[in-house]
């Protein structure tokens, strides 16, 4: 999907929500375990509940890979059957040597469909450039995470006065352009996004931790958004486990309406 | 595997050879694509024949991803018919956040029974800590890769005067102990071994890029090893593809126990 295909979505639909399908086998309604894939069947209620709402769709491999190849069948599965007009994003966090990452090129790109791939950025430019050779397809590259522990190593300063995940940034972004990079930015960072869009003030951001984790929609708009919205806000457990009943898919999507409803106030 | 089990291996086959099951499809002898899983039918002769050479395995996750389920399925074989004296490594540089990062020690530790698995720091402790919480297991941590891109981020000095990836090792080491972290070392950086060992003077070092990414052995190991041995040496292509034709397994094997006599001679 290029960027000219998303933003055309992101004004059809007046949304920039991102559903997260961190899909947890544990949380599931019961009544789905008479099914055969009762990971899928609860993956496809929640996107054609959601469909209207949202623009993007994330699959956390973890949740599938906990379940071993039977996981994996389900997330092929659930990828094959988000329709085109979607961006189809694999929450992978690879990261490795050149060899390496085309393979997992060629598993998320080639083989599932997924038009784009988060990526840890540890090891440098090889995690990164065999995923830009693909037309259309897009590497979301973690910058600042929500989670505390970003504190560790991202947010820590380096001898040139920058913080790591402002060079992680700037050094990521000259491999690629705004049409085929994004970043992974945490909501609970608001205020940071400001120095974020200096930086970078073309690229998508990819943003969870807005709802449950705390993040605020507006504050996050106010700081984040540019001239072709720029976001991509990522709600997973507020709206995959909004009911654990059989309602679940109807009041998934009334969250995701919802959002969407606030989203077009701001696009 | 705890610690005293691996060092006894290590006493008992004279070795600290790691082999790297990085197994491609389109690398491995023609004669194998008549079996039904020739990825495992690979896996499984290369095993055979290299077992009295090596104590541990590493399975490079990407390389198994790449073909889809089938692939994790061939992956979750490879790992169950490894023997129990081995130490069965998952080479997934997985990571997240906390709850993520427990589907992901679910998915190697639970469900497939490796004693170990590679880990990115980027995202600090959170993506650390679920993985400990397993006895007999291991978290391995990247700190200083092989790769050229290794000094994009991973060698920048940071404000408080040291490289990136030494308050990796200083921070995470505090996480855990020498019995259930190992760090990733890259053999292209000998003589940064010995500022490691300063670091962390009992901790097991994982160490790739020895042989064909041109590491020699005899360095390594001078600057490298401790009282315990605290060194496991992976070597992946240049035994796995010692030949392309159906004496692969024994040309693999004359590569390993090549390897493994002159680490006898360091012991």
């Amino acid at each position: 999907m290029t960027r000219t295909q998303l933003v055309e979505e992101i004004n059809r639909k007046r949304s920039y929500l991102c559903v997260g399908l961190d899909t947890d086998i544990d949380k599931i309604p019961p009544h789905l375990f008479s099914t055969k894939d009762p990971i899928f069947e609860f993956n496809k209620q929640i996107i054609d509940a959601t469909l209207p709402y949202a623009v993007a769709y994330k699959i956390n491999t973890a949740f599938y890979e906990a379940l071993g190849s039977r996981g994996w069948e389900s997330m092929e599965k659930t990828a094959a059957y988000l329709p085109k007009d979607i961006l189809k994003i694999a929450d992978a966090k690879r990261g490795d040597i050149g060899n390496t990452t085309d393979m997992y090129a060629k598993a998320f790109f080639e083989h599932m469909g997924f038009d784009a791939v988060t990526v840890a950025p540890y090891m440098g430019a090889d995690s990164i450039v065999p995923f830009l050779k693909y037309e259309g397809k897009w590497t979301i590259i973690l910058a600042l995470t929500s989670n505390f522990s970003s504190s560790d190593f991202e947010q820590k300063k380096l001898a040139s006065g920058n913080e790591l995940y402002k060079l992680v940034i700037e050094t990521t972004a000259k491999l690629g352009s705004s049409s085929n990079i994004m970043y992974v930015v945490g909501a609970t960072k608001a205020e940071e996004l400001a120095d974020i869009r200096n930086l970078i003030p073309d690229h998508f951001l990819l943003i969870p931790g807005v709802g449950a984790q705390g993040g605020s929609l507006s504050e996050v708009t106010k700081y984040g958004k540019n001239s072709d919205c720029g976001l991509l806000i990522n709600s997973s457990r507020q709206i995959i486990y909004a009911s654990s009943n059989e309602d679940f898919a109807q009041e998934a999507a009334k969250v995701a309406k919802a959002m969407q409803m606030e989203m077009s106030l701001y696009l």
